[in-house]
Protein backbone atom coordinates (compact mmCIF):
# COMPACT_ATOMS: atom_id res chain seq x y z
CA UNK A 1 0.00 0.00 0.00
CA UNK A 2 1.86 3.37 -0.86
CA UNK A 3 1.80 5.80 1.80
CA UNK A 4 3.09 9.19 -0.68
CA UNK A 5 0.05 11.20 -1.59
CA UNK A 6 -3.02 12.36 0.45
CA UNK A 7 -3.90 9.56 2.74
CA UNK A 8 -7.80 9.72 3.14
CA UNK A 9 -9.18 9.51 6.98
CA UNK A 10 -11.31 6.36 8.00
CA UNK A 11 -14.93 7.53 9.81
CA UNK A 12 -16.83 4.63 11.91
CA UNK A 13 -20.12 6.63 12.72
CA UNK A 14 -22.32 4.29 15.37
CA UNK A 15 -25.47 4.89 17.06
CA UNK A 16 -28.77 3.33 18.43
CA UNK A 17 -31.24 2.09 16.44
CA UNK A 18 -33.69 5.58 16.19
CA UNK A 19 -30.94 8.28 16.31
CA UNK A 20 -30.62 9.10 12.71
CA UNK A 21 -27.94 7.88 11.77
CA UNK A 22 -28.37 6.63 8.34
CA UNK A 23 -30.25 9.80 7.20
CA UNK A 24 -27.63 11.93 8.22
CA UNK A 25 -24.75 9.93 6.82
CA UNK A 26 -26.78 10.11 3.80
CA UNK A 27 -26.95 14.26 3.40
CA UNK A 28 -23.18 13.69 4.36
CA UNK A 29 -22.31 11.92 1.48
CA UNK A 30 -24.37 14.54 -0.95
CA UNK A 31 -22.42 17.14 1.10
CA UNK A 32 -19.46 16.48 0.43
CA UNK A 33 -18.15 14.81 -2.85
CA UNK A 34 -14.87 13.23 -0.91
CA UNK A 35 -16.71 11.15 1.35
CA UNK A 36 -18.14 8.05 0.53
CA UNK A 37 -20.13 5.31 2.31
CA UNK A 38 -18.01 1.29 2.36
CA UNK A 39 -20.11 -1.24 0.56
CA UNK A 40 -20.62 -4.38 2.99
CA UNK A 41 -20.68 -8.00 2.09
CA UNK A 42 -23.38 -9.56 3.31
CA UNK A 43 -25.32 -13.07 3.24
CA UNK A 44 -28.72 -12.01 4.62
CA UNK A 45 -31.33 -12.03 1.27
CA UNK A 46 -31.85 -8.87 -1.04
CA UNK A 47 -34.96 -7.29 -0.75
CA UNK A 48 -37.22 -5.22 -3.00
CA UNK A 49 -35.64 -2.03 -4.52
CA UNK A 50 -32.04 -3.48 -3.47
CA UNK A 51 -28.94 -3.08 -6.12
CA UNK A 52 -25.73 -6.14 -5.89
CA UNK A 53 -23.08 -4.11 -5.23
CA UNK A 54 -24.58 -0.59 -4.13
CA UNK A 55 -26.85 -1.40 -1.11
CA UNK A 56 -24.59 -4.47 -0.42
CA UNK A 57 -22.10 -7.02 -1.70
CA UNK A 58 -24.84 -9.83 -1.09
CA UNK A 59 -22.72 -13.09 -1.05
CA UNK A 60 -23.21 -16.62 -0.07
CA UNK A 61 -22.41 -18.09 3.52
CA UNK A 62 -19.90 -20.19 2.21
CA UNK A 63 -18.20 -17.26 0.28
CA UNK A 64 -18.36 -15.45 3.25
CA UNK A 65 -17.16 -18.11 5.79
CA UNK A 66 -14.39 -18.15 2.97
CA UNK A 67 -13.24 -14.49 3.27
CA UNK A 68 -13.06 -14.67 7.14
CA UNK A 69 -11.30 -17.38 6.68
CA UNK A 70 -8.81 -15.49 4.28
CA UNK A 71 -8.97 -12.84 6.94
CA UNK A 72 -10.33 -10.44 4.64
CA UNK A 73 -12.68 -8.50 6.77
CA UNK A 74 -11.54 -5.44 8.62
CA UNK A 75 -14.63 -6.25 10.79
CA UNK A 76 -17.88 -8.78 10.40
CA UNK A 77 -20.85 -9.81 12.35
CA UNK A 78 -23.40 -12.22 12.87
CA UNK A 79 -26.86 -10.44 12.81
CA UNK A 80 -30.13 -12.73 13.62
CA UNK A 81 -28.11 -15.44 11.17
CA UNK A 82 -27.06 -12.86 8.23
CA UNK A 83 -23.33 -11.90 8.41
CA UNK A 84 -22.30 -8.63 7.45
CA UNK A 85 -18.30 -7.34 6.89
CA UNK A 86 -16.52 -4.56 5.64
CA UNK A 87 -13.35 -5.54 3.22
CA UNK A 88 -10.63 -4.53 4.22
CA UNK A 89 -8.83 -4.28 1.01
CA UNK A 90 -11.58 -2.12 -0.36
CA UNK A 91 -11.51 0.37 2.09
CA UNK A 92 -7.47 0.91 2.43
CA UNK A 93 -7.38 0.86 -1.13
CA UNK A 94 -10.04 3.89 -0.95
CA UNK A 95 -8.46 5.45 1.13
CA UNK A 96 -5.20 5.31 -0.55
CA UNK A 97 -6.91 7.26 -3.05
CA UNK A 98 -7.26 10.23 -1.18
CA UNK A 99 -10.87 9.71 -0.22
CA UNK A 100 -12.86 9.42 2.80
CA UNK A 101 -14.68 6.33 3.66
CA UNK A 102 -17.39 6.21 6.19
CA UNK A 103 -18.42 2.44 7.84
CA UNK A 104 -21.86 2.93 9.72
CA UNK A 105 -21.14 0.13 12.03
CA UNK A 106 -22.21 -1.17 15.84
CA UNK A 107 -20.20 -0.22 18.76
CA UNK A 108 -18.87 -4.23 18.17
CA UNK A 109 -17.57 -3.32 14.65
CA UNK A 110 -16.46 -0.07 16.04
CA UNK A 111 -14.20 -1.96 18.07
CA UNK A 112 -12.60 -4.61 15.76
CA UNK A 113 -11.90 -1.71 13.40
CA UNK A 114 -10.17 0.39 15.97
CA UNK A 115 -7.89 -2.41 16.58
CA UNK A 116 -6.68 -2.68 12.79
CA UNK A 117 -7.22 0.92 11.77
CA UNK A 118 -5.78 2.75 15.00
CA UNK A 119 -6.22 6.09 12.91
CA UNK A 120 -10.05 6.06 12.60
CA UNK A 121 -11.62 8.61 13.59
CA UNK A 122 -15.29 7.20 15.46
CA UNK A 123 -18.42 8.98 15.92
CA UNK A 124 -21.59 8.44 18.00
CA UNK A 125 -24.54 9.79 17.46
CA UNK A 126 -27.54 10.25 19.99
CA UNK A 127 -31.14 11.40 19.99
CA UNK A 128 -31.65 14.43 22.38
CA UNK A 129 -33.84 12.16 24.65
CA UNK A 130 -34.48 8.78 25.73
CA UNK A 131 -38.04 9.78 25.52
CA UNK A 132 -37.16 10.83 22.13
CA UNK A 133 -35.18 7.62 21.29
CA UNK A 134 -38.32 5.44 22.63
CA UNK A 135 -40.77 7.63 20.34
CA UNK A 136 -38.99 6.54 17.46
CA UNK A 137 -38.42 3.32 18.18
CA UNK A 138 -41.60 2.56 18.97
CA UNK A 139 -43.43 4.98 16.70
CA UNK A 140 -42.56 3.20 13.65
CA UNK A 141 -45.71 1.05 14.00
CA UNK A 142 -44.27 -1.98 11.77
CA UNK A 143 -42.54 -4.25 14.36
CA UNK A 144 -44.09 -6.30 17.05
CA UNK A 145 -43.86 -5.70 20.57
CA UNK A 146 -41.22 -7.80 21.54
CA UNK A 147 -39.11 -6.69 18.60
CA UNK A 148 -39.34 -3.48 19.77
CA UNK A 149 -38.32 -4.11 23.42
CA UNK A 150 -35.41 -5.78 21.75
CA UNK A 151 -34.72 -2.62 20.37
CA UNK A 152 -35.09 -0.75 22.89
CA UNK A 153 -32.45 -2.91 25.22
CA UNK A 154 -29.98 -3.07 21.90
CA UNK A 155 -30.48 1.05 22.09
CA UNK A 156 -29.57 1.09 25.38
CA UNK A 157 -26.62 -1.33 25.39
CA UNK A 158 -25.06 0.68 22.13
CA UNK A 159 -25.29 3.82 24.00
CA UNK A 160 -23.14 2.03 27.12
CA UNK A 161 -20.07 2.05 24.78
CA UNK A 162 -20.86 5.66 23.55
CA UNK A 163 -17.80 7.20 25.70
CA UNK A 164 -15.56 4.84 23.70
CA UNK A 165 -15.94 7.34 20.54
CA UNK A 166 -13.57 10.31 19.49
CA UNK A 167 -16.99 12.47 19.23
CA UNK A 168 -20.05 12.89 20.18
CA UNK A 169 -23.03 14.44 18.25
CA UNK A 170 -26.46 14.76 19.72
CA UNK A 171 -28.94 15.16 16.73
CA UNK A 172 -31.98 17.56 18.25
CA UNK A 173 -31.74 19.72 15.10
CA UNK A 174 -30.85 17.47 12.06
CA UNK A 175 -29.41 20.43 9.99
CA UNK A 176 -27.54 21.30 13.36
CA UNK A 177 -26.17 17.50 13.83
CA UNK A 178 -25.34 17.41 9.88
CA UNK A 179 -22.98 20.92 10.38
CA UNK A 180 -21.48 19.11 13.58
CA UNK A 181 -20.43 16.24 11.28
CA UNK A 182 -19.67 17.91 8.37
CA UNK A 183 -17.03 19.88 10.53
CA UNK A 184 -15.59 16.54 11.71
CA UNK A 185 -14.96 15.95 8.78
CA UNK A 186 -13.47 19.19 7.56
CA UNK A 187 -11.20 19.65 10.51
CA UNK A 188 -9.45 15.90 9.82
CA UNK A 189 -8.41 17.36 6.80
CA UNK A 190 -6.85 20.81 8.47
CA UNK A 191 -4.46 18.08 10.51
CA UNK A 192 -1.04 18.88 9.75
CA UNK A 193 -0.16 15.48 9.29
CA UNK A 194 -2.69 15.95 6.02
CA UNK A 195 -1.99 19.23 5.46
CA UNK A 196 1.86 18.81 4.81
CA UNK A 197 1.59 16.26 2.42
CA UNK A 198 -1.39 18.14 0.55
CA UNK A 199 0.68 21.44 0.71
CA UNK A 200 4.28 20.17 1.25
CA UNK A 201 5.41 22.87 -2.22
CA UNK A 202 3.70 25.35 -0.63
CA UNK A 203 5.15 25.01 3.25
CA UNK A 204 8.47 24.66 1.44
CA UNK A 205 8.28 27.82 -0.84
CA UNK A 206 7.14 29.73 2.58
CA UNK A 207 10.37 28.05 4.76
CA UNK A 208 12.52 29.00 2.18
CA UNK A 209 11.46 32.72 1.92
CA UNK A 210 11.15 31.97 -1.57
CA UNK A 211 9.51 35.32 -3.16
CA UNK A 212 12.15 36.97 -0.86
CA UNK B 1 -8.70 25.67 39.75
CA UNK B 2 -12.22 23.68 39.53
CA UNK B 3 -12.00 20.79 37.18
CA UNK B 4 -15.67 20.00 37.58
CA UNK B 5 -18.03 21.19 34.89
CA UNK B 6 -17.46 22.30 31.03
CA UNK B 7 -13.87 23.55 30.22
CA UNK B 8 -13.01 25.77 27.48
CA UNK B 9 -10.12 25.33 24.76
CA UNK B 10 -7.38 27.34 24.59
CA UNK B 11 -6.27 27.96 21.02
CA UNK B 12 -2.86 28.95 20.21
CA UNK B 13 -2.58 30.45 16.75
CA UNK B 14 0.47 31.92 14.64
CA UNK B 15 1.29 32.86 11.66
CA UNK B 16 3.80 34.99 9.36
CA UNK B 17 3.11 38.34 9.14
CA UNK B 18 0.82 39.16 6.43
CA UNK B 19 -1.34 35.57 5.89
CA UNK B 20 -4.04 37.71 7.50
CA UNK B 21 -4.16 35.89 10.53
CA UNK B 22 -5.38 39.12 12.75
CA UNK B 23 -8.77 39.76 10.46
CA UNK B 24 -9.59 36.21 9.91
CA UNK B 25 -9.56 35.87 14.75
CA UNK B 26 -11.01 39.17 14.58
CA UNK B 27 -13.92 37.55 12.55
CA UNK B 28 -13.90 34.12 14.54
CA UNK B 29 -14.88 35.84 17.31
CA UNK B 30 -17.63 38.25 16.05
CA UNK B 31 -19.18 34.75 14.65
CA UNK B 32 -18.17 32.65 17.90
CA UNK B 33 -19.83 34.11 21.33
CA UNK B 34 -18.22 31.75 23.18
CA UNK B 35 -14.72 32.59 21.98
CA UNK B 36 -12.07 35.40 23.18
CA UNK B 37 -9.00 36.54 22.67
CA UNK B 38 -6.82 36.92 25.08
CA UNK B 39 -5.91 40.41 26.75
CA UNK B 40 -1.73 40.53 27.12
CA UNK B 41 0.34 42.42 28.89
CA UNK B 42 2.79 44.80 27.44
CA UNK B 43 5.39 47.17 28.08
CA UNK B 44 5.47 49.57 24.82
CA UNK B 45 4.04 52.42 24.77
CA UNK B 46 -0.39 52.98 24.26
CA UNK B 47 -1.19 53.94 20.66
CA UNK B 48 -3.45 56.56 19.69
CA UNK B 49 -6.84 54.84 19.85
CA UNK B 50 -5.79 51.92 21.98
CA UNK B 51 -7.25 51.17 25.50
CA UNK B 52 -5.86 49.87 28.29
CA UNK B 53 -7.53 46.60 29.02
CA UNK B 54 -9.16 46.09 25.87
CA UNK B 55 -6.11 45.80 23.03
CA UNK B 56 -3.28 45.33 26.17
CA UNK B 57 -2.98 45.54 29.57
CA UNK B 58 -0.09 48.38 29.52
CA UNK B 59 2.22 48.58 32.46
CA UNK B 60 5.71 49.32 33.43
CA UNK B 61 9.44 47.36 32.87
CA UNK B 62 9.45 47.09 36.16
CA UNK B 63 5.87 45.62 36.96
CA UNK B 64 6.38 43.64 34.18
CA UNK B 65 9.83 42.24 35.67
CA UNK B 66 8.16 41.88 38.58
CA UNK B 67 5.48 39.23 37.24
CA UNK B 68 8.47 37.44 35.58
CA UNK B 69 9.91 36.70 38.99
CA UNK B 70 6.57 35.70 40.37
CA UNK B 71 6.16 33.27 37.28
CA UNK B 72 2.50 34.84 36.31
CA UNK B 73 3.12 34.35 32.65
CA UNK B 74 2.07 31.94 30.13
CA UNK B 75 4.37 33.27 27.73
CA UNK B 76 6.21 36.22 27.32
CA UNK B 77 8.76 37.72 24.83
CA UNK B 78 10.96 40.88 24.65
CA UNK B 79 10.03 42.07 20.98
CA UNK B 80 12.45 45.18 19.94
CA UNK B 81 13.02 46.11 23.92
CA UNK B 82 9.25 46.06 24.45
CA UNK B 83 7.90 42.44 26.31
CA UNK B 84 4.61 40.76 25.74
CA UNK B 85 3.15 38.16 27.87
CA UNK B 86 -0.12 36.33 28.69
CA UNK B 87 -1.01 36.09 32.30
CA UNK B 88 -1.73 32.42 33.04
CA UNK B 89 -4.28 32.67 35.99
CA UNK B 90 -6.48 34.73 33.46
CA UNK B 91 -6.42 32.04 30.83
CA UNK B 92 -7.16 29.60 33.26
CA UNK B 93 -9.83 31.26 35.50
CA UNK B 94 -11.28 32.26 31.74
CA UNK B 95 -11.23 28.37 30.59
CA UNK B 96 -12.35 27.31 33.74
CA UNK B 97 -15.81 29.05 33.04
CA UNK B 98 -16.50 27.06 29.97
CA UNK B 99 -14.99 29.88 27.42
CA UNK B 100 -12.53 29.20 24.88
CA UNK B 101 -9.68 31.75 24.94
CA UNK B 102 -7.34 32.02 21.41
CA UNK B 103 -3.67 33.48 22.17
CA UNK B 104 -2.19 34.90 19.12
CA UNK B 105 1.38 34.60 19.50
CA UNK B 106 4.55 33.64 17.47
CA UNK B 107 5.78 29.74 16.88
CA UNK B 108 8.04 30.83 20.37
CA UNK B 109 5.17 31.85 22.36
CA UNK B 110 3.49 28.74 21.16
CA UNK B 111 6.25 26.47 22.08
CA UNK B 112 6.20 27.59 26.37
CA UNK B 113 1.95 27.32 25.72
CA UNK B 114 2.56 23.95 24.60
CA UNK B 115 4.77 23.10 27.96
CA UNK B 116 2.79 24.28 30.27
CA UNK B 117 -0.95 24.03 28.43
CA UNK B 118 0.03 20.79 26.97
CA UNK B 119 -4.16 20.44 25.72
CA UNK B 120 -3.92 23.16 24.30
CA UNK B 121 -5.09 23.36 20.25
CA UNK B 122 -2.57 25.00 18.12
CA UNK B 123 -2.80 26.51 14.41
CA UNK B 124 -0.57 27.65 12.26
CA UNK B 125 -2.30 30.13 9.39
CA UNK B 126 0.08 30.98 6.03
CA UNK B 127 -0.55 32.65 2.79
CA UNK B 128 -1.61 31.09 -0.38
CA UNK B 129 2.06 31.61 -2.03
CA UNK B 130 5.26 32.45 -1.15
CA UNK B 131 4.76 35.41 -3.88
CA UNK B 132 1.88 36.37 -2.25
CA UNK B 133 2.87 36.98 0.95
CA UNK B 134 5.61 38.95 -0.43
CA UNK B 135 3.55 41.45 -2.07
CA UNK B 136 1.34 41.65 1.24
CA UNK B 137 4.60 42.12 3.04
CA UNK B 138 5.93 44.91 0.76
CA UNK B 139 2.49 46.42 -0.42
CA UNK B 140 1.91 48.00 2.88
CA UNK B 141 4.63 50.29 1.75
CA UNK B 142 4.74 52.18 5.13
CA UNK B 143 8.09 50.44 6.38
CA UNK B 144 11.73 51.47 5.23
CA UNK B 145 13.08 48.67 2.90
CA UNK B 146 15.50 47.38 5.76
CA UNK B 147 12.48 46.61 7.51
CA UNK B 148 10.05 45.40 5.29
CA UNK B 149 13.47 42.65 4.31
CA UNK B 150 13.52 42.07 8.20
CA UNK B 151 9.75 41.38 8.17
CA UNK B 152 10.26 38.83 5.10
CA UNK B 153 13.12 36.95 7.02
CA UNK B 154 11.03 36.66 9.90
CA UNK B 155 7.99 35.57 7.85
CA UNK B 156 10.62 32.62 7.07
CA UNK B 157 11.48 32.04 9.80
CA UNK B 158 7.84 31.63 11.72
CA UNK B 159 7.23 29.15 8.89
CA UNK B 160 9.65 26.84 9.73
CA UNK B 161 8.09 25.88 12.42
CA UNK B 162 4.71 25.37 10.82
CA UNK B 163 4.95 21.64 11.79
CA UNK B 164 4.89 21.91 15.71
CA UNK B 165 1.25 23.30 14.89
CA UNK B 166 -1.93 20.51 15.42
CA UNK B 167 -4.06 22.10 12.34
CA UNK B 168 -2.76 24.87 8.91
CA UNK B 169 -5.14 26.59 7.46
CA UNK B 170 -4.50 28.24 4.03
CA UNK B 171 -5.40 31.52 3.72
CA UNK B 172 -6.09 31.57 0.02
CA UNK B 173 -10.06 32.82 -0.02
CA UNK B 174 -10.89 34.62 3.24
CA UNK B 175 -14.04 33.47 3.76
CA UNK B 176 -13.27 29.63 3.12
CA UNK B 177 -10.45 30.13 5.56
CA UNK B 178 -12.78 31.43 8.65
CA UNK B 179 -15.43 28.38 7.85
CA UNK B 180 -12.50 26.27 8.49
CA UNK B 181 -10.91 28.40 11.48
CA UNK B 182 -14.44 28.02 12.93
CA UNK B 183 -14.57 24.17 12.14
CA UNK B 184 -11.38 23.56 14.06
CA UNK B 185 -13.42 24.95 16.67
CA UNK B 186 -16.78 22.88 16.72
CA UNK B 187 -14.67 19.99 16.44
CA UNK B 188 -13.00 20.28 19.63
CA UNK B 189 -16.36 21.41 21.01
CA UNK B 190 -17.60 17.51 19.94
CA UNK B 191 -15.10 15.68 21.38
CA UNK B 192 -16.09 13.07 23.75
CA UNK B 193 -14.10 14.31 26.58
CA UNK B 194 -16.11 17.85 26.26
CA UNK B 195 -19.01 16.01 25.49
CA UNK B 196 -19.38 13.92 28.36
CA UNK B 197 -19.45 16.85 30.61
CA UNK B 198 -22.03 18.78 28.63
CA UNK B 199 -24.54 15.80 27.93
CA UNK B 200 -23.53 13.70 31.06
CA UNK B 201 -27.41 13.75 32.11
CA UNK B 202 -28.42 12.40 28.71
CA UNK B 203 -25.56 9.68 27.96
CA UNK B 204 -26.74 8.57 32.06
CA UNK B 205 -30.44 8.29 30.80
CA UNK B 206 -29.73 6.42 26.96
CA UNK B 207 -27.27 3.99 28.91
CA UNK B 208 -30.18 3.28 31.88
CA UNK B 209 -32.69 2.90 28.94
CA UNK B 210 -35.09 5.16 30.89
CA UNK B 211 -37.94 6.08 28.59
CA UNK B 212 -38.18 2.48 27.98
Amino acid sequence: MSQTGEQGTLYVISAPSGAGKTSLVGEMIRADARLGVSVSHTTRPMRPGEQDGVNYHFISREEFEAMIGRDEFLEHADVFGNYYGTSQVWVEQTLARGRDVILEIDWQGATQVRRLMPHCVSVFIVPPSAAVLRERLVGRGTDAPEVVERRLREAAEECRHALEFDYLVVNDDFAEALSQLLSIVTCQRLRMDRQEVRHAGLLSSLMDGDGA
